[in-house]
């Protein structure tokens, strides 16, 4: 049944962890002692690399976190709202709603702006409920919510945060390396990302972009010892060395995925190659029928959600399971309200990656007995 | 002055990470997406043959989570001791202590029982506190102390525990895979490691052996999003996925470790190949004039703690760098009375190894015009 053969990985469209290249995984090919002096060279080089991503202002410091992506947006939630603080999230999506899980379980003050998933949060009612809340001390946000693929306009909310002198925390998970961000120019205090993501690195840990000043002044609000960021930063900053064992071959192959990040031309160019992956697989994907979930104006390069064919035939585990045999994996939908699969736009692969994918998906519509629309067959 | 090779990696006699095998590594050069099926067996797997090297029973699962071994003691800690429950500590050492602070900042209610760091804790203290103090709910110890390497009586705490019907918690980070354990033999309800250890894996994640019955009854109870325990277990009991994204690298290197521990021929011969390390380094050690900072009945053949010479050309830095570039990394010393340094026993490292190690620490020895006792000359 599997057409793939066995020493081939399948191709990931997926939000993550994703394909990565083959130099990246070979940078795990050696075992460092992780206090001893090269490795805590490493640390420092991908720290002041992943700072410049950023920002070009010495105000900023990357702070890395042991764990997936969550446990950053938990790290920063947890360890930077005073004790008397009170957290404003913009949600639309499940990873806004992650955020509030959080606030809740670490009985953080809050309170939530929900949007529907396929609008962005509307940046007058972030301003209305700064106004009227003086007790709001942190304003957070999803930049790209994977739930949809839809890119909220954070530097827009950034100047109204930075308006009220609040704190602006961003998760820029998905987005980070996809998308140019400059953190002083979007008023961002604390931005989140992970390894897995557009960096093109392995899973293993999360970072956070923290503003120095804000940072340094979070003494004693820290809630775990683990998730603490403050402590995290003072033991990077000080021997150089994680407190406790960090992910020493993920943190090798991300050093060797922000080389090849630069080597490719860096954020702006890699942009353009998912932007290009992204239209590549939106067109094939209109012409075979798909209808796009969002709207093309708020819609990203980073992962597309599509609508399930109206067809009695289609059933997208069989869906799935089609693609996968082929050698390819997409992702199931997240939406609270409609049917959809996502497609991935990000990671190692590029338009022929994503034309094969797209010859896949006709090959599994066909076998499924999935009429596709006559414009494709003109 | 490096005279070891630029291709070569510096042999690790640390607590970990450690020096691991080549194909475990090798395992890692794959991107298999965390949601798919090939990986949700891969986990499944994993999860099958850890319990099985803790027990025989089928009372017992086992769950990873994200992180450094830190991460699971935290998860454990937070995740089953009830908003009204009593931790009680045995403490002998820095990781004991680290229980405590997890405690703390987590507001469980807590107590300690301080031993001095070359002595096991006392069992007799350990029944009389059970006796006297109903409130305690719940006891806590690590089974090898690696700020020494002693080795703490886990049986016969255990039976001790049961007797008074509490729930036990052991902190077998640097033992398990190194020692046999019998959980059940031991009354253990939360067993936890990590990746990066005596199974000789990558870092990137801790796993948690629990009494399912134990865990069942934790509802409520986790005090974070990240490192509940019970959720994450439902979800890979559920679905067989991680909650968050897993670490998929390091698991698969992980899984091929516990191969490659199959095919040495279990723990118990795993066990033999560290005590011969340990054996090796120790008789050469104390023939150069070192001697061990545990008495030979409560030492362990993990990690070695040894006195700085008494001499006063011997500085730690120097020597430590001198043995690293030879391409020897040891690990400095974490007491708080003792001058000490520690030399590991484990990873992927054999007599060997340890005889080249000792060779490197005569040459040092020599370098630094530190003499070497004539014992060793005749």
């Amino acid at each position: 049944m599997t057409s793939i053969p066995p020493w081939k990985d399948k191709a990931l469209f997926t939000p993550g962890p994703l394909t990565t290249s083959p130099t990246v995984k070979q940078a795990m090919l050696r075992d460092l002692g992780s206090r001893d002096t090269e490795f805590i060279g490493v640390i420092q080089d991908v720290r002041k690399r992943l700072v410049r991503l950023g920002t070009d202002s010495d105000e900023y410091t990357a702070v890395l976190v042991q764990g997936s992506g969550t446990y950053g947006i938990e790290a920063t939630l947890s360890s930077v709202i005073p004790p008397e603080g009170k957290l404003l999230i913009l949600i639309n999506g499940a990873y806004g709603h992650r955020m509030l899980k959080i606030a809740v379980i670490h009985r953080i003050d809050c309170e939530s702006l929900i949007f529907p998933e396929d609008t962005q949060p509307d940046a007058s009612a972030l301003e209305s409920a700064l106004e009227k809340d003086q007790k709001i001390t942190h304003v957070a946000v999803v930049h790209c919510e994977t739930t949809t693929g839809i890119i909220n306009p954070v530097e827009v909310y950034g100047r109204i945060v930075k308006k009220y002198n609040r704190i602006f925390i961003v998760d820029a998970m998905s987005s980070f390396g996809a998308y140019p961000i400059d953190l002083k120019v979007c008023g961002i205090d604390y931005l989140v990302s992970s390894s897995n993501k557009c960096i093109e690195g392995v899973p293993g840990f999360s970072f956070v972009l923290a503003c120095k000043d804000s940072l340094k002044a979070t003494r004693g609000f820290a809630r775990t010892l683990s998730l603490d960021l403050l402590a995290q930063w003072e033991g990077l900053e000080g021997d150089g060395q994680f407190r406790f064992t960090p992910p020493t071959h993920a943190i090798l192959a991300f050093r060797q995925a922000l080389l090849e990040l630069e080597l490719e031309g860096g954020v702006s160019a890699r942009a353009e190659r998912y932007r290009e992956n992204y239209e590549i697989a939106l067109s094939a994907m209109q012409a075979m029928g798909f209808k796009a979930y969002l709207d093309e104006a708020v819609r990203g390069h980073i992962i597309t959600s599509f609508h399930y064919p109206d067809h009695p035939n289609f059933n997208f585990k069989e869906f799935y399971e089609r693609l996968s045999d082929k050698g390819y994996v997409i992702y199931p939908g997240k939406l609270s309200h409609a049917d959809c699969f996502r497609i991935g736009h990000i990671g190692r692969v590029d338009a022929s990656d994503v034309t094969s994918l797209m010859a896949a998906i006709a090959k599994a519509l066909e076998e499924m007995k999935i009429p596709i629309p006559e414009i494709v067959e003109e």
